[in-house]
């Protein structure tokens, strides 16, 4: 309903509307945050986040700054989109300045354009920092590059999310290209049926897979099988969602820490590993 | 050859050998720079950097670092990809720390898998620091979401960079998938085959795209149409290499600048744009 005339002439000017920034907290390692995603995180005022913006992130939030956390409610559900957009909104509306805190890149499967759209419509101003994409970071940490001459020719990214009850509807026989380095957010969930109808598609069972969670932390565990084999060494290694899947001859090019530390035995200058000029 | 022991008796031991970081430089601007590229770039000793790293990004190269460019020879040819396997090696045997900056992430079409492999091969310690690859960079400076619910179920990264005389071979029906988008890396010249192929495959002609030069950086140019039509705007526009293809229907969620401007002079926090708390 329109306000009244009356009170917009003889009430106070409601104040200059705040500024979102759309920001991409990376994987987890606050080393990988973009300088300006970390200079604005320091500076905040208002923290709205979600559940994949690692603790180490967060802890980057000033003390004296408002945090919201809409990655789970009382219940244990999300913060409805909706909601998630109307909160902002109403924050930018009473003039307050918002950092959103999203994991990863706020427009890869981070519903980033949903924001973006709803707070534009609103006549809300808005910037977009990108974030280390969990695939990049995960490459990066695990030696695995996601495109590489006769390994790659290019890379997907998907995701393995559906709603509650909901059947994974992805187009499987696309995906099934052995020349394309397949990555799948959130496909920890939907590991078996992915397996199953990657190889019932045409990708070949013997194709290098690997999961991994926690990727770039301290905590980063990863797995790596046959696509045939990857679901049941994953369920027997235990892994918590949240979890990357990658799948491609890259896998293979993967050399784990411990090799290269052997490696590395016959040279003197093995205990400098980790210092730099 | 094997080294002869007397020789290896006899004279110095040789200098420990020095590690090779592998960092992603980001789209260009130097704010999208992961903390630890930037602090590893500001504390380096030297620098080997090809054509992709923007000018603004080398700036923060020490003055008294050694700086090698190996995006050009003096034929203006860029350095065959063996040389720099073995100008690292030979930097890093001699005991030096290097830092090895690629534009956008190094394992996004930057060929660091294999100077990672080459490295590893020789007994050399290698970090790799991811970046933020050429495709997030221009999303979230032109606001167009990668992914998007309705939109774009996923997102796919080809290149369109040819050895010179060869033909573009790229999996032609694959990429004609309207549901992904699809960002083609370094396919401005390629963008007549590109376009005609795709929709030859299938895609459909009126389908949005855009190509962005000089994304994040003060040059940013962006110009888009559909996709029959986008070779001959490109063309018309006089848009230079290096540039980025988006194609999909998350193309048509962008907003320009001006005409959010537009939506945002009815509120009286206009003049605040750009400043934050």
């Amino acid at each position: 309903m329109a306000e009244p005339l009356s009170a917009r002439r003889g009430g106070p000017l409601p104040p200059p509307p705040g500024r979102v920034w759309l920001v991409g907290a990376g994987p987890g390692d606050p080393e990988l945050l973009t300088v300006r995603a970390d200079r604005l995180i320091r500076h905040a005022g208002i923290v709205v986040h979600d559940r994949l913006v690692s603790p180490a992130v967060l802890g980057l939030v000033p003390a004296r700054a408002r945090r919201i956390d809409v990655g789970k409610q009382p219940d244990h559900h999300p913060v409805p989109q909706d909601e998630i957009n109307a909160l902002l909104i109403e924050l930018a509306r009473e003039g307050h300045d918002i950092v959103r805190l999203k994991g990863g890149d706020p427009f890869v499967f981070g519903r980033g354009g949903e924001e973006l759209a709803a707070l534009r419509a609103a006549g809300i101003a808005v910037d977009v920092v990108p974030g280390i994409t969990a695939a990049a970071g995960a490459a990066a940490s695990l030696g695995v590059p996601l495109t590489h001459r006769g390994h790659a020719t290019g890379v997907r990214f998907v995701t393995g999310h559906v709603r509650a009850g909901a059947p994974l509807a992805l187009d499987w026989a696309g995906l099934a290209d052995p020349d394309t380095t397949l990555v799948v957010y959130m496909g920890l969930a939907a590991l078996p049926v992915i397996s199953a109808q990657l190889i019932a598609h045409g990708m070949p069972p013997d194709l290098p897979a690997l999961v991994v969670a926690s990727a770039t932390m301290a905590a980063e565990t990863c797995v790596s099988a046959t696509l045939r084999d990857v679901p049941g060494v994953v369920a027997e290694a235990g892994l918590a969602a949240p979890a990357l899947l990658v799948i491609g001859r890259v896998v293979d090019l993967r050399q784990p820490a411990a090799e290269m530390a052997a490696g590395l035995a016959a040279f003197p200058g093995l205990m400098r590993v980790g210092g730099h000029a």
